[in-house]
């Protein structure tokens, strides 16, 4: 048992019983709460600190705050078989997601494409965590989601938030294991920056830009009023770049669905686009497994920069999600103290450090 | 009419045919001469002249080097209705594209997504230009193709090419212009790069990193052996995410099709994806509009930083194509210079300038 807090681990079991008797003791359906719970725990076992349980402090306020539904039901706008539009009023976001997961598995097994879109579900968490159930098939899987609440990234150029970090995430499958991609399309999460910001650090290059629209490596202007924006993906030279692929997300997770900025929506609630295709119905599994394969082992032959670790996407959080779940949980000490007067009052302790 | 070869304008009619003459005389079809000659016209009239007529010389040798073919048939390795997978066998690029258009503008018409892939088409060109046959019917439309006898980019940390700059495009509706996006993976393509060089220029930033792994501005250093790579987009800080985004492009346009590295191809052959999908089949054209249109206008109020022009992805290609269809084409001195002993053997002469 280690008893340092900043490597403390848990057992998933513990973490799991916690988690879902809070959710539900605030009111949240016991199949949802196991949803929440099982993404937020496996944000964590991927390594995704700010994507894990981190978020249930937060999740439980909002629950208070009726910003997260439960009850409710998802309501179809369109549904021809292969494409499938969901409107789900604000139900926990990890379970609308496995409700789509389950949808498309069953809708691929009979064609090469198909697609689910969400409106206005709640916060979905870590986007990596939804891959692997469409890799582990051999299916190519895309994701891409945003807060139409949020809007703290500017046009090139701009000064205003007209979008925010839209993450964009695709699975892929090899004969090992799978390439797991999930980036935001800005050079950074709005939770970064928080971080930095919280911290009292400067951050290590111009990543953000003022109101003033100077670039600037000070995590405060996110705060400002006016406030700053953050830079896209490519930043001052590349940054339309970036900005392109984050239209694309908005495009695919917010137009589509029918759940957007218009409508000024408080900050709490996500569009979803989720795609999976079938190697098989192209050009054939083998001879995409091949070809990724290839590419992988060409990636394993770099020797590499001195210095430099060379990694697939994915492969470190694989390897951590992994070691804890053979070893425990890492959870940090600030996470627990959040969650500690909840634990009090509720019928499930705290769990004990392994 | 103007003498100045740096700004000298032709009628479209006389390029093109110019153009077709000197394809069809080389071997290629009336119908794929038309195709290849159109979408180039279409990449300069969009102000986009690496990727215009400028293409020509280079695709009049590769006829010759038998590298892009004309007269066989595509091949059609899955159909289901909605999806479609075929082989070119490196049939011209854009009349392959222009068949794939067709198609999926009558699929989608019963549908919400229809998709094609293209495995070994030769050259396709300029993406931007096979987005607006889908953006004008009010449908979103994502394109990606790359070409894997090209190997210009490496994993960050790494120090060998294992992907290419990887195009993304997508073109999204508005009840105004279109949105066209249309960008590479990496920091630049690999003409850009070529470009630098050729003038003899340093680059303006590290956008290169040398076979030894140190970020550089001497574009030569992908002409060395062993050459340099090309960074992902986001640099050195955050190319990784960059480097997702290309791999992306590589699963799509490469594995889904079933052409690629594996096979070691010659550097003139091209994979595509191709996907529309209808707004009106998930949550409403209008809906989609409203929305859009909301995000376009956001940017538009965007006061912007101090000297700064704030523009959407192609916008300023629409304005130019708008411009050169009124005023004519400009064609680069260099490029008529290479077209001219080809003009001379041609029953078609040189346009001569408006």
């Amino acid at each position: 048992m280690s008893t340092d807090p900043t490597t403390a681990r848990y057992s998933v079991e513990g973490l799991t019983a916690l988690s879902e008797s809070l959710l539900h003791e605030a009111g949240i359906e016991k199949a949802h709460a196991r949803a929440m719970t099982a993404r937020m725990i496996d944000g964590d076992l991927l390594g995704h600190r700010t994507h894990g349980l981190a978020f249930l402090p937060t999740y439980l306020d909002r629950i208070e705050g009726g910003h997260i539904g439960s009850g409710g039901e998802l309501e179809t706008l369109h549904d021809d078989g292969a494409t499938a539009a969901w409107r789900a009023n604000r139900l926990p976001g990890a379970w609308v997601m496995g409700e789509a997961t389950d949808l498309l598995l069953d809708r691929i097994t009979d064609r090469a494409v198909a697609t689910v879109t969400v409106a206005d579900c709640s916060h979905i968490g870590c986007l990596q965590s939804y891959l692997l159930p469409f890799t582990e098939r051999g299916l190519l899987v895309t994701l891409t989601a945003t807060n139409p609440g949020v809007a703290s990234v500017a046009a090139p150029g701009g000064t205003r938030g007209v979008i925010t970090s839209n993450p964009i995430a695709m699975g892929i499958p090899t004969r090992a294991d799978p390439i797991l991609i999930d980036q935001c399309t800005s050079v950074g999460s709005n939770a970064l920056f928080e971080g930095y910001a919280v911290r009292g650090e400067r951050l290590p290059g111009k990543w953000l830009v003022g109101a003033d629209g100077i670039p600037t490596d000070d995590p405060t202007v996110l705060r400002a009023d006016p406030p700053g924006t953050i830079q896209s993906l490519g930043q001052t030279d590349f940054g339309y770049k970036g900005f392109g692929f984050g239209l694309m997300s908005e495009a695919l997770s917010i137009a589509l669905p029918g759940y957007g900025r218009r409508s000024r929506p408080d900050r709490f609630g996500q569009g979803v686009f989720l795609q999976v295709l079938d190697p098989g119905r192209f050009a054939g599994s083998d001879t995409f497994l091949d070809e990724i394969d290839h590419l992988v082992g060409s990636v394993r032959d770099d020797p590499g920069a001195a210095g430099a670790t060379i990694r697939l996407p994915g492969e470190r959080a694989l390897a951590a999600r992994r070691q804890q779940i053979r070893d425990g949980v890492v959870i940090g000490a600030e996470v627990l103290a959040r969650l500690t007067p909840r634990a009090n009052r509720s019928s499930t302790p705290l769990p004990t450090p392994l």
